[in-house]
Parts: C-alpha cells; sequence; structure tokens
C-alpha cells in the first residue's frame, strides 16, 4: 500500500469488494446503482437495508427524466460540493445553495425557521421541475413538503436524506408517503451529504 | 414536527440526545467535545468507539496551540465547504483544497497518483504548522505521512479519516504510529468528510 496507487486500481478494487455486499440483495437495475455508490462512498454496508426508492418513472431509462439544463438544489454547501460538476456537464446542469444568502438569513431570522428550511421557502416555484437534494437538514425536507403539499413546487425527484436525532428520521417517513413523487431516501436516523451525493451522482452517471 | 422548530431547539434536543450516548465513556475534556460533535453530525454513536486521539499538547488549552492566521488543508471540497467559516473568523484562518488546481491534475497525470495525493505533495512545506484535515482519501494521508516522513512537512494536527474500502483503515492504522504528531483519527474503513469536519469545528470552537 502506497501513494502510487493509481486511481483507477482504488476505484475497481472498492466496487469489487462493494459487489460483494449485494448478492444478498434484489435490487432493480438503476436501484442497485445508487446502493454500489452509497456503500463505495461510506464504507458502509449497513445502509442498503435502510435505502428507500420510489424511482418506479425513472426505471428502465432515467436518461429519459433527467432534462438538459437540469437544476439541482441542495440544502448544504457540503452537498453541493459533492456533486460531480464532470457528470452534471451531460445534462448542462447547475447546483444551487442558497444557505448563505443574505435575503435567506433575513427570512430565517424573521421566521424563527433554520437558514436551510428558509432557502427552500425561497426558493419555491424554482424547485418545479428540478432534483432537489437534501443531505443535512430535516427542516429543508419539511420546507420542501409543505411547498409540495401547496402544490407551488413539483419537484421532478427528490433525494430526502437528512441526518440527525431531531426529526430527520420524521422527515424522511414522511416523504416515504408521497407515492406520487419520485424519490430516494434512507430510513433512520442516519443520512448526510456524502449519501445524498453518492445517490445524485449515481443518477446523473446512469441516467 | 414541523419546520417551526427554532435552530436553538433542534441544536438543544440533539445534544442531549448525543451527552446521553457518552455515559459509558471516559474521555478527556477536550476529546469529549470533539466526540459529541462527531455524533452529532452522524447521528452515529457507534463512530465513538472508534475515534483515535493524540492531542496531549492540545488538552487543556488548545486555543494556544491553534494560532491566529491558522492555515487548514483539506483533501476535498465537500470537506473545505463543511468547515465553518464562523468559528474560523476567531482565528483568521484560511480554508484550501487544491484538487481541482490544474497543476495539480497535471502533477497527478504525470505520477500516475490521485489528485487528492497530488495536492499534498503540491502544498509540500506549506503544510508547515498548518491543521491538515483529510475527510475522503487514503492516497493523500499516505502522500501526507511521506512528507512528514522526509521532514518536508510539519503540520500542527492531523484530522485524518479518510474512508473507503481500499486504503483507508491501512492510512489510519499507520498515522496512529505517528507519536510525535498530534492528531485525531477513526480507525476502520469508515470515516467521510462530516466527521473530519466535525472534528475540525469541534477543535476551532473550543479552540
Amino acid at each position: 500500500m502506497s501513494t502510487g496507487w493509481t486511481p483507477y486500481d482504488i476505484e475497481k478494487e472498492s466496487m469489487e469488494i462493494v459487489e460483494g455486499y449485494l448478492d444478498n440483495y434484489s435490487f432493480m437495475p438503476l436501484e442497485k446503482e445508487i446502493v454500489k455508490r452509497v456503500i463505495h462512498s461510506t464504507a458502509d454496508p449497513s445502509l442498503a437495508e435502510n435505502l428507500v426508492f420510489n424511482l418506479r418513472e425513472f426505471s428502465p431509462d432515467p436518461a429519459a427524466c433527467l432534462p438538459l439544463g437540469l437544476n439541482i438544489y441542495t440544502d448544504v454547501n457540503m452537498l453541493k460540493a459533492g456533486i460531480s460538476r464532470k457528470l452534471l456537464e451531460k445534462y448542462e446542469g447547475s447546483v444551487h445553495c442558497s444557505i448563505d444568502n443574505p435575503v435567506v438569513a433575513q427570512l430565517a431570522k424573521q421566521k424563527e425557521i433554520t437558514r436551510a428550511a428558509a432557502a427552500f421557502y425561497h426558493y419555491a416555484e424554482n424547485l418545479d421541475g428540478a432534483l432537489v437534494a437534501i443531505g443535512n437538514s430535516p427542516t429543508a425536507l419539511f420546507a420542501l413538503l409543505d411547498l409540495v403539499d401547496k402544490e407551488i413546487a413539483r419537484p421532478l425527484l427528490v433525494v430526502g436524506i437528512p441526518v440527525g436525532f431531531v426529526g430527520a428520521a420524521e422527515s424522511k417517513e414522511l416523504l416515504s408517503d408521497y407515492r406520487h413523487l419520485p424519490y430516494v431516501t434512507l430510513s433512520g436516523n442516519r443520512g448526510g451529504s456524502p449519501v445524498a451525493a453518492a445517490v445524485v451522482n449515481a443518477l446523473l452517471r446512469y441516467g
């Protein structure tokens, strides 16, 4: 083991190990690609059991579902940083995160909500047809579902994977009830930007 | 449960839950603050058992060890994005990540190494006195330790928490042998940017 390992070697050996963990599961092809990328990114095979999919519209041809000029809205900058710009090029897509926008900070203060939730109220109808990815904040996911309930936003797909002991599991359980909304989520407290980024990158890669 | 929860409520309730998980451990005060922030960020209490510390020089007064003008070098942009700019202000510090630097890409190609490892060879003596944080790439950690072996770089502190099935556990085990180098690491395959960011932010917060 040394720094002399090529990126190709590492990727190849790692993917072989990941494949070994998937033998006991029966996923649809697109789901399987997502699970592989999540385990590869986190080195935590136990996450496979908690991933929940509602991707019927996206299978078997995800490419037909992700449009040119795809917009991705994220709750936090870490997740924005984790989405592959190279994979996005194919779609001439953009990634947005407004958590540091002063208008959002003002809205959060005024409504006494988190900045991540305020960012989604700020995005509002811009979320129509967009891929929404949440990797940290349960309140951002609650805000998004509130906008969906009010028919203000109809996202193309929601990657809803907030993390934490307070509200995360509940927000993801709520998302699971939206059978008309394509989504990927992870039940329980765990989640986070690397998991959400791995899901988004898998969709971009195999789309 | 709704978007009406204030950020303060969530933080407070979450920290109370995290405290409950720490009852069975006996950490030094600084270590305890780091463990708390890691569990809070990941909602994964099992990580507490794998954190390994060499922080004698930093306890009991980490503030005396983190200088004004602190430089933090990271392996990936996700980790850079996860380090709190607000906490850094106290130190008038900066965070650097060169993985997208064309010079680094050229070096990686030429030496057939990862871009993350090439970035550390590119930083080289700039790492003297800096806080190094690695949240993704085992090869970046091997490159750093190579620079330490050659006495080219003497970092102030290493947060070495790469993730993955290939090389991550080995790189962290190697780091654990550097008894003269202050570090925080996490044994095994798991790790990642949120864990590394939580450690760095805890150090900045309690420093």
